[in-house]
């Protein structure tokens, strides 16, 4: 009997969703809940049905765990406590700073159901290596580094600025910044110092591309803070060059054991990601975590959890004695 | 009231312990257990009490969490099943071949104890990453490459060599090789496409240096199935330039979304480790399973536990709400 895999949203992480599926032979995907006319959404396996988000009440008994992959800006916040009390459910809610009211709200629901939330990447797989670096050792500075990719957010603030067209932006570590944490840094490094961001823009025609530029990098929060370049391109070589959706960045802590001591010996841990697609790999962490909230909620182990509270052993598809004996 | 940690062992990894649980507020050393005579060790940080080994019985009470810092050969196959019956355990027994039935042998004595077994970093991390990675990316290809750093079984195989006065040697990994994974490689690599050997050894005098290294480098297991190097040095520069125990290594696992599929796209996740000192950052990985096997007895966890079985929140000195707050 497969794992039951229900999808919210057919977005960019729903259908890499459907294909992260495909990858394990412990579940599937057997319903799609879109907002949109089902009738008009053809899902990439071919085959899963798609119903409108509405009918998600009448099929509880025929989902085991409903993966929420909407946006976390008002998609989640709505969606996340209304599917919480009648599935189990994974999401990939990225707000950081709301988090704990997020999770308050989808606690108060999930009274005989298991919500695991902030999973992908960043939350995610980041938060699980800088808790557990900093778990080992506590005397060192933990540095996050993002790119190189695209972020969605600072293309969408340029694609606002007059006169743009269309426009992508790269968000690129600092090499040598890296470099001078893996050799034993310590200090603190302010976000101009780690990352620069490079942006590719089409103008509109006739636009006045100096003071595009000129409101690009000076756009408080999104580019003034950085080393900002600014690129501009042709529409066509903006979907040649750029459509892709590659991510990555990396975690390192540098550290000592020994504190208070004059022989310290530095340690250094770096988990790194080099993505080709960004929402396929969410994708994939989701549905490692659907695994989990199956296997939590088949145990009683209800109510908000985050990738803090999974032991690792519920992720995977192997059995416990599988995974000591082969990966121990 | 800190969590009271006993050490039994005092070698390079009990004296890392001490080391470690300084970093710990929430912590502290409160006995070292040796089968040396008590009287003539002193403890690094000058004021840990030292016990002979058979006196641990009768502390039952005044003890948290022991720490077994014994070797996988000898000491932790008694000692293991020995303490787990009366404290809460957490060891670094890496004989990967064995650890089923190791863990068994702990298993069947922890019935009222919390026993974490095979921590460190491989075993230990390593297998955390390894089954996270799989977990995410079912299709594709995991690697562990060791080093740079001083490997004690090969050194100690070079020194069983005649003529041979000391050795230590480097375990390697090979660039080229990391990077085809970085690159998206998903072909079986070898042992000797992964790793290779160097060697400093000191001879004695009159020694037959032509007939050591021929020995050395047809040595089977050790040193046959990889590219393998010996220099010869000098006591002095033994002493000078290759005392420290600096260790390293990384997991990296290349693999794609997209199963049967022709759009596939490629994920490359990696965990690197550079270590000035292999024993204490063993050992502080030890510290914070210790902390985590504090709280899963305190909540009736028991048994015979791996890194696979420990939520991440237990490891960390910060409680659920701060972590979620500050890292996810």
């Amino acid at each position: 009997m497969k794992i039951k895999i229900g999808i919210v949203g057919y977005g960019n992480i729903g259908k890499g969703v459907v294909k992260a599926v495909e990858a394990s032979s412990d579940m599937e995907v057997v319903a799609v809940f879109t907002r949109r006319d089902p009738g008009n959404l053809v899902i990439n396996n071919g085959k899963t049905i798609v119903y409108t988000i509405d009918d998600a009440c009448k099929m509880i008994d025929d989902i085991d765990v409903m993966l929420l992959c909407g946006g976390s800006a008002t998609d989640l916040p709505e969606q996340g406590p209304h599917f919480a009390g009648m599935f189990n459910i994974v999401d990939s809610y990225d707000n950081h700073a709301k988090i704990p009211e997020y999770m308050a709200s989808i606690d108060a629901v999930a009274k005989n159901k298991t919500a695991i939330i902030s999973t992908g990447w960043d939350p995610g797989m980041f938060s699980v290596m800088r808790a557990l670096f900093e778990s080992i050792i506590p005397d060192g500075m933990t540095y996050t580094f993002y790119g190189r990719g695209v972020s969605q957010g600072h293309s969408n603030a340029i694609r606002k600025v007059k006169g743009v067209k269309n426009a992508v932006q790269y968000t690129v570590p600092i090499e040598s910044a890296v470099n001078e944490v893996r050799n034993g840094a310590t200090h603190v490094m302010e976000p101009r110092q780690r990352m620069m961001r490079e942006c590719y823009v089409v103008a509109e025609d006739g636009a006045d591309i100096c003071e595009i530029e000129n409101t690009i990098k000076t756009m408080p929060h999104y580019f003034a803070d950085y080393d900002t370049t600014v690129t501009f391109i042709s529409e066509q070589e903006l979907k040649d060059d750029h459509s892709a959706m590659p991510h990555g960045g990396m975690v390192l802590r540098s550290g000592h054991t020994g504190k208070q001591r004059t022989e310290k010996n530095n340690h250094v841990m770096e988990f790194s990601l080099k993505l080709e697609s960004n929402p396929e790999f969410t994708a994939s962490i989701m549905v490692a975590y659907a695994r989990a909230a199956y296997h939590m909620a088949k145990e009683g182990i209800f109510g908000a959890k985050t990738v803090f509270d999974v032991p690792l052993a519920y992720l995977s598809e192997k059995d416990r004695n599988t995974l000591i004996k082969e990966f121990l």
